[in-house]
């Protein structure tokens, strides 16, 4: 078993939120995250497919294709945005890393056609990252 | 001469956006970084003061004391804000890293009692830096 | 199932050195690292939390809370020290960086009340790292 | 159970191009890779072992021996070398990092003889690795 | 005065060569780097531009124009190349970093039109590096 | 003028006293970095040479050359020791980042033939680093 990863930045504004809860509890939970105006991180996302090595290719996934799906599917709507106003597939989501990152495998788990989605990795820091394997 | 710097890092939302031009001038110029409800960064801040080895300490400056002064007048202000929003050295000022880091110079020189103040470098993401080294 | 992971650093010193073996045995196979007056590191931890998103929050534990329990438990009691001579937890272990992240871990263990403890990372140099999961 | 991993670095030529099919059809999976003379990479391999730790030494394997497990049986052969005509072990075999990864796994597995080989990590550039485990 | 920097990276490969030089002589002098088939490297390159703030953007220059001035002008013509072959601008020159830099500098001075061209830094690997600034 | 530039790594230990001090101005000034039995580091040098291109070799400097003067001068008497006791040219020195960049560039200065020494940069964590460019 051969695991391929692709890394991708995205630079984009968020604020952690929760819409049931009140100010003070908001305030307490999220502490600087919560900052009325939104702040911003530079993601950093890595993909990982799993699969077997394609004898024609020595490829497991073309990189070049799974650059683009991740383009089109992630980078395109998340580089440059507001993640809590601007994202369809974030909508009504507190955009926490492990949301974003489920969100993320969302929108490419029917999109890789060589090998199979294996993991989607999160950075928000460089102290800070999140994995999400899928809910099997 | 030696020059001794310390890192910081803080995270922001910003919108490049000039109120003087039309909306079609802005999103001309300024493209992806317009975009309506902003986006944000994870800045890297370097801050450089230049100087002689003190020989009772063996410091150009105690880096505590720097990180203290970086940590008040710097990074309170703009960790987890809005860049264009909630910082008072930024008002009415477009939040570009060469702005952002004419602004961090002036809210530092006057603190930095040992040594100089050299240089403040700023890297907006990994692919784009900015050094500013004062106006003489 | 997601994987959260928090990074902090700390500067330590060591000596690699087994008082039950001669100093001929220690040199042998301790070399570089059994200089008489110990050496030290830029050690990078990284501690990985499994668990399901809380939906309050969208964390799976809020990392603010973890770098406290990571604070409280392992840097304030490891960083600026040396890890032979200072440190409770390491008391009569040799302090190679595989012995240095399971003591890591069981310091953390019972800590950890949301999600569960998956992994402890340890660079102890850009070229050298260990990774522990526990016993089971 | 841990895992100790061991990095090094080489660098070295290569060209992707499968010999049984026609210019147009490597031209077309391989693109900018196919490139006739060649180019290049500073690859980064990571070497994980995985193991218990020997009580006389707290290791699970000496890194020292490791480093040189790696650079006899693997960076001497590959280390500014052209990866299709200089290296015996990637004869015949288009040297994808898939493919490379699977080469270096085979040079080491019969070579690690405290704790077991568990997995070769191989970055291409700082977008793009791939991870072999073995193939049972 | 601000400095602000791009960074690019391309991948070739290259053979360190002196055709002026005997067989003997260039290995004595030039070592693995001198392999007959070539090697290669990821290299960084960082592109300095010197200047004012433009008050009407906040830029010294506009970073998405420098990215292109660097794409058509360096990166097109090195990325997925062979140096010694493929280059027009390194025809006849001995690939070394500082060869290479010089190169770029040129094919950059008279294509940078805000700001000024400072200084052209060459990573060519985690260890080596090389800057020019001209030969004023 | 071109700049070249190698990087090394040691690890060392360290501790921050003053013996002209009495134990509370000690304290008071190193606070941490004063801890009785030492911590470490590993440090990251990078040593620039100035010069012209020799036409012969595309080198200002061969930078194996380079790398043999800092290992034989510098590493080989710092690495895996103790900054405050192993040491012959820090001596009686207080081993501040500061002065140990300085004390290598003392023992670099004189071995440099090609080019000339015109900056030792030091990093002592990812948050602080000296740079020590000679007292002319």
């Amino acid at each position: 078993m051969l695991f391929v990863t692709r890394r991708a930045v995205f630079s984009a504004a968020h604020r952690l939120y929760n819409p049931e809860l009140t100010d003070e509890e908001n305030e307490a939970i999220f502490d600087k995250c919560n900052s009325y105006n939104g702040h911003g991180h530079n993601y950093v996302l890595e993909v990982v497919v799993a699969g077997e090595v394609n004898p024609k290719t020595g490829y497991v996934i073309d990189l070049k294709k799974l650059k683009k799906i991740i383009r089109e599917n992630v980078i395109k709507k998340v580089d440059h945005k507001h993640l809590n106003l601007d994202v369809d597939f974030l909508k009504g989501i507190i955009p926490s890393a492990e949301n974003i990152a489920i969100g993320i495998w969302n929108q490419l788990i029917d999109k890789i056609d060589e090998g199979k989605l294996f993991s989607v990795k999160l950075y928000e820091t460089e102290n800070n990252y999140v994995e999400y394997r899928g809910d099997k």
